[in-house]
């Protein structure tokens, strides 16, 4: 069975390197010459535009997945009339729009921050007079690691603010006092069976996710998350990982944002669980039973941005594991991951120092 | 840190996969084009004997290591010129040997059957009158999956196993009673740190290994396989991997076989241990420190030989992970293998039935 993957990076390679224990094949199409998951996947390169590449790439692939929520869904439903496509493409569309993705999760009764459709300025300064302040101001699409965000905290820096958005279409969202961030992975199948992972705390730095800790052990603040997210799978009828983003405080949990794939707070659960995400949403495109993700060890996360710290061969401590996605080294770039098992009998100084720098 | 691995077969993929996981690269040398190591691990095609590839070999990599016994130690040692090759030159010189092997064993008090070097027909008859029936008449070298092994029951079969040799040095053992086969996974640093995993139960067809069981746990036997490795181990300072095959029955142990290298019976490691005999075997060449290889479950692994199990999506319950070598099919060949953790919860028809066979 082979696994055509819309896009070839690290998202792309840790599937591929997963599919590899299913005894699952994969092909990944991408415009990039060396991506990363030419490490370790066939590519096909070109784009999905191209009707010869588009007819090579269905013709090749059983199942159809994405690493990327931001892909045109008229190109997916394309797919679609040949092949499977999980997600489905109908979910991406409000996965991609801010404004959509808050719509529905609140038709779903999932709390989210009070937020507004913002067309103009004047609008803007309308909603925040009698919103108050701090607010976020988000474009509607083509958002990560905290790209096309502006934190407003004066009535001032409005103009500024809106100029930032660069006349793309914008919510404004309510800011949210939280103690801190915590993300949800669930996985749904063809058949309908789910399974939810336990909760992952979740530190970023400048919008971008730094540390993840694991298992977050907290069974009121689980069984909510997961209620949550049951009925949105349910809702939309999900094939595959999604990740589910809460802010977690005194008002419980409030849903940031979700991402219909897997998701860089779950790497940790390739050696932390039975099962890792990459595992279970293959298992779920493909239609196999889903694995309860039993736990192995606590552990943490750390997100290489940037540049590579310096390891040496004795910081290689057992429980700790390295990813390097062969990506050139650029300023706010994620290059890796590292991974630790039983954290705190393994910490090696310059994770400890990774860490730190993550918490401050 | 880029390894090099001498050859490019399954062991090679495998070790490929592990290295991803410590952040470490690979090159694979062979002569083959389209190789099993060539899915996950960058190639460099062409012969050590070609001073050019020699040259591009070890100017690559900063540690080399191998897949496979039978090189030529000479080879290796021109290649030892340049960069550390583990395990060492002259470590293979008595693994490679079937009667250098069986001497070193017994040096160290590491019971052997019985066995007689033969240079004639003569020869092996006399010694045959002398031991008794029955008895295996195995090459010196090049000995693997039962290849060059004859069984004698009877006085009669001297001259047709003699023929079976093909002129090549042999020796002659007795046949042993035993109840049941298994082997010990090692691993030794360059530091000199030491770790052993569960002992694992193996089942042979046809001089083929078919059925391995994870743990067998036996607390004596674990002690006394573990004291006879360390001893091997410590006694030529090894480093990497080592697999210790042994005989048991009303005797105790008896060793059979040692194998320098990652070992077939040790592929369950990847999901029912925290670590891998992959992920020790580069640790230990590298100089890391080593890690315990904790149980997660207890589990079994299926080799696939010469033609794959009709598999069905529905059968690959929790727990089952399948590896496809990509290789072409072909009688006695092994093209993959399949790990099942917990067995007794997620067995599907189609594996109880391959078990059963293995087993018969």
């Amino acid at each position: 069975m082979k696994i055509g993957i819309v896009g070839a990076g690290q998202l792309a390679q840790l599937l591929a390197h997963s599919a590899y224990q299913l005894g699952l094949e994969t092909l990944c199409v991408t415009e990039e010459i060396s991506p990363p998951a030419g490490k370790n996947s066939p590519l096909l390169i070109g784009s999905l535009e191209e009707a010869n590449i588009m007819q090579e790439f269905v013709a090749s692939c059983d199942v159809l997945t994405i690493e990327n929520e931001n892909i045109e869904v008229g190109l997916l439903q394309q797919l679609e009339q040949y092949k499977p496509v999980y997600p489905a493409p109908n979910v991406l569309k409000f996965a991609q729009d801010r404004l959509l993705e808050k719509q529905t999760l609140q038709q779903l009764n999932i709390p989210v921050p009070d937020f507004f459709d913002v067309g103009s300025e004047h609008e803007l300064r309308h909603v925040l007079l009698s919103m108050g302040l701090p607010a976020v101001l988000k474009t509607r699409r083509f958002g990560y690691d905290g790209k096309g965000q502006f934190l407003i905290e004066s009535l001032e820096q409005i103009p500024e603010a809106w100029q930032a958005m660069k006349a793309e279409p914008a919510i404004v969202e309510k800011w949210i006092e939280f103690d801190y961030e915590l993300s949800l992975l669930a996985a749904r199948n063809k058949q309908g069976e789910i399974i939810f992972y336990p909760l992952i705390k979740n530190t970023h730095q400048k919008g971008i996710l730094r540390l993840c800790e694991f298992p977050l052990r907290d069974s009121i603040l689980q069984k909510q998350a997961e209620s949550y997210a049951r009925s949105l799978l349910e809702h939309c009828k999900y094939v595959g990982v999604l990740a589910f983003e809460f802010f977690a405080g005194s008002f419980g949990l409030m849903a940031n944002e979700i991402a219909p794939r897997v998701h860089n707070s779950g790497h940790l659960t390739l050696e932390a669980t039975r099962a890792s995400q990459f595992e279970n949403h293959l298992r779920a495109i493909c239609g196999m039973p889903l694995v309860e993700p039993e736990v192995i060890a606590p552990s943490l996360m750390i997100n290489i941005i940037g540049n590579w710290p310096k390891l040496k061969i004795s910081d290689f401590n057992p429980g700790i594991h390295v990813y390097k996605y062969g990506k050139k080294a650029r300023e706010n770039r994620k290059l890796g991951h590292i991974t630790v098992l039983d954290s705190h009998k393994t910490l090696p100084e310059v994770l400890i120092e990774l860490i730190e720098a993550a918490q401050r």
